[in-house]
């Protein structure tokens, strides 16, 4: 048995010393062990995996683990059980090349989720669901219907037990109803370097402006627009020679790496989030 | 002999062909020649070398190529003898590592200017302009003396017949009285992957916000602080790991690389400036 | 009516002018030209491109061009009319990643090309062929009947009239007798930066040596293994952290980008091979 | 008081919890740890950096880690006292680049370090040198004379207690008569991307061959030349319109910023060596 813990706490001594010994007398080897303390803030975080001999009863582990360590620390922690699959949704509209990096590195099984379902407010990508044997909704949102839209996805998402979710180029904007149920559970692409050119057509924003180098953004949705904790950034040169639609094929390249190294690291519990920011470990 | 010639006109055809033409006609050997169009704004762009077997008066030259091409053509047009080496005065403030990069290049042949004085608002880098015998002049700059201090700029500038100005870190807006007599001759560093973080403090901002990458772009000075045309950008991975002072230490290598790859294109001659945005050639 | 020429041709005085002056004999405008001169060989590269708003005969065109021109100039040259979609054959083995990748850019119309079909020396990836509706032939390859299978892959390709070929990780040593059909046609993708790691386990080899990066390489197939002209390069920080299996998952995203930069690369006709080199335009 | 421990030992159970109980038993506080196993060999590495709010005797905690920690889990260790400066000695030959940058960093106060002496086989960087106020030895090293000059190095950097030796291009091979006597503790930076291009001339064989990217590597010497541990490597894009002199010139910035990265490293004592490779800690 495996199991990965994140740990984030008011920082102060002993606290590692005091885990290593927990999960020493659980009899417990400690595979992993990575810190981070964010002097500014006072806060301590850890990623700690561990492997055991014996199968513990995981409630058993937690109910331990928050009695002996979590009260006297005041941490906020969770822990994984290594080998389970998230269910992860793909929420998508017209463009398709986010879609088909994420369904080849889950069909290759480079990428380890389960994908319950695709949706999209078009049919556009329907084939590509199709081609992959994974159901597809339909949900259109038009600003008449918006509130409806949410309802219904929040419904698929619960009806299927998803995990997290993640917006491949969705280009609608996700409302607080369905954020505040998912909390850093919402993983979304912006087509900048956020935070230049939030908001729409950054792309041509960036050639009006004549930077030198585009960059695409990977962050979880928060309330406010594009302004959420950032998880993995990536840049490509441009020149003179480029029109916007160079930007715009060009970044479609930076969107997918940039978009499926994020889930790649939620999928590998590496993330933790805190002050708007993100801890990403090793 | 050899010539580089610049030029950008009204897009139309045939201008290619008469250039070269009459290239051809004045015995020249075209070396290098790059152009480019901009189709949105309808404006075409060539960079030329050649080479002259023999010696060509320079005034016979350029009233004959304005007489029968660049006034057909509606072009504007410069034209720079192989060899000069254009005078560069450098600003600085309290930070020394631009300033040593610009003068260790300098020093090895590597960049080929002159350099008639430094010249600073503080006393601070008197000691490095010593190191290299270069003339350093002391100009305080308050809110009261601006103006004055900014003549005395100018006259410095004029009387040692500078060609152009490097910002290396020099921290004070230049106002439109310096930046209108150099136009398009004062290269900045701005230490932030612009048009993120404009302003002061930008280091501090990109830690506020959580990015993981930071960037530093070089650009010709306008009226408007931070907005001027972008010549070179260039960015460096960061993590949770590193404080604003680490965003501060990697910066400086970012800065000291941008400021001279961007002095060495407008040395180099390639360097043209449209609609707020460079071309830059290869 | 728009072409696309490439040049090559011993370096001397006048050319430019000389092209030039033919395209606007034949009517057409310049929108594109980009030329470079190897010093050290001697030679002269140009590639260019000219609109007509008349439909010229291309075989008239080329007798005029051979005629008027490239005799003299001893030029090798070629033309090609805008529009027309080269058929691309796809090799590959048993890995996913850069065929999902080239196919899922053929099907958003990103990569402009015909693919008459897919081969492989195994059955592995004939669900993927189907996915996108794409012949599959199955040509197995083992040492007794290597030639039988190069000669069913030289029918199979000269049946379809395919113009290039890529080898997808097709994990096997074409032979010359296929190479020197499609010479300057065959695409491969090496997973490692050439010329460090050739030939096989090179990832193995990189994290043996302890390298801080690795790389993949595309270049034209040649008789010697792994030595062809290069057209492409790219690289990715590792660390001690990584595994050879974090090597080879980071590697798959190296060899997915640099591949399909090179298929586009060839396809809009940017590159000239020249020395065992690639003149990349840009 | 803070200490920085490095440790590397075979990997077993309990080392983690071992060490942390033994700092919290000497009253420290833990203030980065980072951990590193590499399972093919079966060796685990750590660093720790501890405070301590009473002045411990260095000795007493030598002791007491080795007898409680060091000899039951059979490690390897070092520990340094922080705010010590190491003294690093500078070997050069007739290029300047690395050691301007080296100079510039250390006069700034960005590389804590003392320089006692700089060195050189010619006398061409003595004004730079006398630049800094940093004495300068002339030792100049033939076929005939190698023995002793390298005797003349051991004596010198003896003398001067120096802790680590710079190759700032020194274009010399080291022998093992003075490597034996600093192992790992002799810092090379060589200008292509290992193990690419080993040997003499690496930019004109990179040329040769047509790569599309130029690198440059720090890694301790050793007695297999350019095939030391590497510490860091960058690299560089370049294309057919650069020369072998644009290589050179684009490689000198790589090999700065390489090179003052590694010393960086080996000085922030963020280094390991196993097996021929490092352990970079964060």
């Amino acid at each position: 048995m495996k199991l990965t813990i994140l740990i984030h706490c008011p920082d102060q001594a002993g606290i590692i010393r005091s885990v290593t010994t927990f999960i020493h007398q659980q009899e417990g080897n400690i595979v992993y062990l990575d810190q981070h303390v964010d002097k500014q803030a006072g806060v301590f975080f850890m990623r700690l995996q561990s492997e055991f001999e014996k199968e513990l009863p995981l409630d058993t582990f937690k109910k331990e683990f928050q009695n002996e360590l979590a009260n006297q620390f005041q941490m906020e922690w969770e822990v994984y059980l290594d080998g389970y699959k998230p269910k992860m949704a793909v929420f998508v509209s017209k463009y398709n090349h986010c879609l088909y990096d994420l369904l080849s590195r889950y069909n290759s099984g480079e990428l380890s989720v389960d994908i319950p379902f695709i949706l999209s407010n078009h049919k556009d990508l329907e084939y590509v669901a199709e081609q992959f044997n994974i159901p597809f909704y339909h949900v259109p949102v038009t600003k008449q219907n918006k509130a409806e839209a949410e309802d219904r996805q929040l419904a698929l998402l619960q009806e299927h037990r998803v995990d997290f979710v993640v917006l491949a180029r969705y280009m609608q904007i996700v409302s607080p109803k369905v954020i505040n149920v998912y909390p850093q559970k919402i993983i979304n692409i912006h087509h900048s370097f956020l935070p230049a050119f939030m908001g729409a057509k950054p792309y041509h924003a960036a050639f009006e402006r004549g930077v030198k180098i585009i960059g695409a953004t990977s962050h979880y949705v928060t309330a406010d627009l594009d302004a959420g904790p950032i998880i993995e950034q990536d840049v490509a040169a441009v020149s003179h020679t480029h029109s916007v639609n160079d930007f715009i094929a060009k970044g479609r390249d930076l969107e997918r790496i940039v978009l499926s190294r994020a889930v790649q690291l939620h999928v590998a519990r590496k993330t933790m989030v805190y002050n708007n920011k993100t801890v990403i470990f090793s």
